[in-house]
């Protein structure tokens, strides 16, 4: 199945490796941080840290020789699930508020201290798209399936 | 642990949980067309509709009584993780360009046609924000664990 939703959370392979490269994302470089940060078991982890690798979406490096220790950081690559972060943050302050906490953490701009948030826009002019008027289309690399799903689904809203 | 990462991808469950709310975004609504859509097992789906259904994200509804038949529609809380969707949508669709394969989709505002994306803004004043300007801080419902993230993450990206 061709899907970038499936794909991007499975280079991730499941929750504990999301929560893993969250924390690389943030700036925690090694094991033990880890696994204070998130309660992560050793088994888990270093599985996890495998599969995060070897997707491309970290980097190991030898911050210590014998014994060898090594610390882990994003590639390029891997940069880019700051933004699926940053939506998930952005949904659970939403409801942490909407259930009455405040929200935990709060992503700003290092250089005016503003808090940000992402912004559904029209690429080519930046204007302003509400979420109801977001529709999916099959893209030059659809398959089958996805072809299918977004037809039914289409037929369903009409429906 | 506080987390609004670790809470929005705790209340879908698993892959599976995200994958079926995908496809109730999307406007699927039927047990047969959630197994085709992803090839999930009858056991799986029937449990991750539970945990999405208990967590507040969809709801019920009859379509067909003897016997008794339901359709699964997103609720408003629910609708809020289009944001996820769509940064994950925005990540593959650029890893698939990267690999030199088309999106799979696109998203598209349906009253103009055009291709919609995320932007990174600052809430107030809707000023563009670089990624690497992006910076955590705690928030009013932070704990020890996330000040003790931010603050271990911050002396290392400094470090």
């Amino acid at each position: 199945m061709v899907c970038s939703i499936a794909s991007v959370m499975g280079a991730m392979g499941d929750r504990w490796g999301l929560l893993v490269m969250r924390d690389i994302l943030f700036g925690l470089r090694r094991y033990d941080e880890f696994q204070q940060s998130s309660g992560v078991t050793n088994t888990t982890l270093a599985d996890r840290l495998k599969t995060l690798e070897s997707n491309g979406l970290i980097k190991r490096r030898l911050y210590q020789s014998r014994p060898a220790r090594y610390e882990y950081l994003p590639t390029e690559r891997g940069r880019d699930l700051t933004l699926v972060m940053q939506a998930l943050i952005q949904v659970g302050d939403k409801w942490s508020v909407m259930d009455g906490e405040g929200a935990p953490m709060n992503l700003v701009n290092r250089h005016t201290g503003q808090p940000t948030s992402l912004s559904r826009v029209e690429t080519e002019s930046g204007a302003s798209v509400k979420v109801e008027d977001l529709v999916a289309v099959p893209g030059p690399g659809a398959d089958d399936t996805m072809r299918w799903r977004l037809e039914t689904a289409g037929a369903r809203r009409r429906s």
